[in-house]
């Protein structure tokens, strides 16, 4: 059972490395969303832009299978981010 | 205008560097929790371990807080996985 507990704690030392990785790349992405808010609102672009939606899920998907991610994950976790995104770019719209 | 349309693919392309990063982080986590999930299920270890799971919210909160990230967000975003890591877990036990 040591060894069984030895190589969980050494998954978790992974799954805490990747975690690291997944927080400090979210963060960087939020900077660059919240710039492109930015850009959009002093620009009056349009806030949407369905056509650069569709090329990211495709590409998503197409590196998530390369990976052997889960595509259907990969796509609910772009909707999940941009979901997040647009809640930004609504406060910045706002203030 | 066109300069700001060149500044809007400048960030789309760190978007898109960015999303590459997480797809290939997200793809390796998921290869550690299904072992993690093999491990459990060989060794009959509990499926949850919440003593686990409020030490890693704690941690990604103040690392979120580091780099900027909103710490309810990294909340949300490790409850996100989690719900598809324990989908993942029933199928290796149903396997």
């Amino acid at each position: 059972m040591s060894s069984a507990q030895d190589q969980l704690e050494a998954y978790r030392t992974s799954i805490d490395n990747l975690d690291a990785i997944l927080v400090h790349a979210l963060a960087e992405r939020f900077k660059v969303t919240q710039s492109v808010g930015r850009l959009k609102a002093e620009y009056n672009m349009p806030a949407s832009d369905k056509a650069r939606e569709a090329r990211q899920i495709d590409r998503l998907r197409s590196l998530a299978h390369q990976s052997q991610l889960d595509p259907e994950f990969a796509e609910k976790f772009l909707n999940f981010i941009v979901a997040e995104v647009i809640q930004h770019h609504e406060k910045i719209r706002k203030s």
